[in-house]
């Protein structure tokens, strides 16, 4: 049975770093949502908008892997950029989304967590004041149309960057949703914070770079392994990065990533089929 | 109210063909759903695959807006690559999947037709044979369930390069599902074929290459607009591509496809807000 884990939030949760920053995290074993039906994961996950691309779940599938050799673990991507909680509010579409694509993924699946990152879009006094009580009653009515009201929900940090960017006037109060977050997982069961501390942005000042989005997912899933807040970075994150890039591929994945190069035209079908066959002699 | 359109079947309506071949189509008055809410939609619409790119819907709703100045049309991507007709039985989580994401848009739009391509999974002599009878049963459902008895049904013909290419043994009975295709949209109300003919493909010989899947999408509008079935090629297809290409960008649209570019770090900060000024000051 898929261990999965639904993503929900907005474009720091959909990812926007940038792929070709980082090494492809590409493992037969981590899988994605698609039209209700599981597929081997990649990068973007979250295909909410052209701009989509790096994100938290691929090194926080990668690092659960480490410690689940022998299973597998699926990705729900329903995170869409730019949405506020009030756009998140229960019956509204986005919840609606995310409820529908669980329940798909439950035909096949055990839901083990809930990931979300949101808050850009509620940084004002007056949004921040009001982010607990909202949040509470979507985590709650979340979980309990799931059947799953101890499922473990993470929460991550606000970039420190944004206030510095060419958008940084409409993030003055990132720290005040910081705070609310991280109270939040201090005062609710079964919730646990993952800070963002250290972590640069893309040159928009807005969303996580793409070897952020790698650390990020990692303090996530320590936060999920040993149910317990993170507030700093991880001392050994750069290590358990480098192991998760140091993997090698199996021989599906090869198939797999040849049968791609020659779907999209980079390859010929000469070569395609003589790599193809390479591969099956290994 | 946005007039929506449903999309479903296989990689072929998903869209395989290389963005880079054709013109892009950009228009703020064509919408895709994402996670149950409306954006402007930009290629690839159905994101199935690493390798989805352009699909016949684009050029549909291109060819409706030139009918349709004053109106807004929203497409809703379902189709996922490799799925055969079993695939898409009732209560299957394709199925599932399309019906969720129909009633997210049902919210904010009126579902106006049902477009359909798939087949290329079912050629065999006893898969042929059984299309129709499954094929109905999901359509009848599904019409039910979307609460429109009488909604148009467009399907597309399988390409006739199919059987030549290296993966030609696979389809060599394409011309028994394309018999089949026919004949359900002539003895079935409400339902139009647009056919394939003349219609080239990627070198893979599986997926229409992009500018095939542009006049495809054009045939596809007429079967819909006209009710009527399209058995050849329209004479003016190119003519009406042509007038589509050459539409020019509102401002809105310049701004949306700047910040595009901007996000994905193909300009600097600097450059964006020179350019974002100079655009709203045209």
């Amino acid at each position: 049975m898929i261990h999965s884990f639904l993503m929900i939030g907005q474009s720091n949760m959909a990812g926007r770093g940038y792929a070709k920053e980082v090494p492809p995290i590409f493992d037969e074993h981590i899988k994605m949502l698609r039209n209700g039906l599981w597929q081997i994961m990649s990068e973007p996950i979250n295909y909410d908008r052209p701009s989509s691309g790096v994100g938290l779940a691929a090194s926080f599938a990668a690092a659960w892997r480490l410690d689940n050799t022998q299973n597998e673990i699926g990705l729900i991507p329903c995170a869409d950029g730019g949405t506020s909680l009030d756009d998140w509010a229960v019956d509204g579409a986005l919840f609606e989304n995310a409820i529908s694509q669980a329940r798909l993924a439950q035909r096949t699946s055990e839901i083990k967590g809930i990931l979300w990152h949101q808050g850009e879009s509620d940084c004002s006094p007056e949004k921040a004041e009001k982010y607990q009580e909202k949040f509470s009653k979507i985590i709650e009515t979340l979980r309990k149309e799931l059947n799953s009201p101890k499922i473990p929900l993470i929460i991550g940090g606000l970039g420190d960057y944004l206030s510095h960017g060419i958008f940084g006037p409409y993030f003055i109060h990132y720290p005040l949703v910081n705070q609310q977050l991280e109270q939040f997982a201090q005062t609710h069961e079964n919730c646990y914070f993952a800070t963002a501390k250290d972590l640069t942005a893309n040159p928009d000042g807005v969303h996580f770079n793409a070897h952020s989005q790698r650390l990020l997912g990692i303090r996530y899933y320590h936060a999920y392994r040993d149910l317990k807040n993170i507030f700093n970075p991880l001392p050994d994150e750069d290590g358990i990065l480098e192991n998760i890039y140091k993997r090698s591929y199996t021989k599906t994945e090869k198939i797999k990533l040849l049968e791609h190069e020659f779907a999209v035209g980079n390859i010929e079908s000469k070569d395609y089929l003589n790599e193809l066959k390479a591969i099956s002699q290994e």
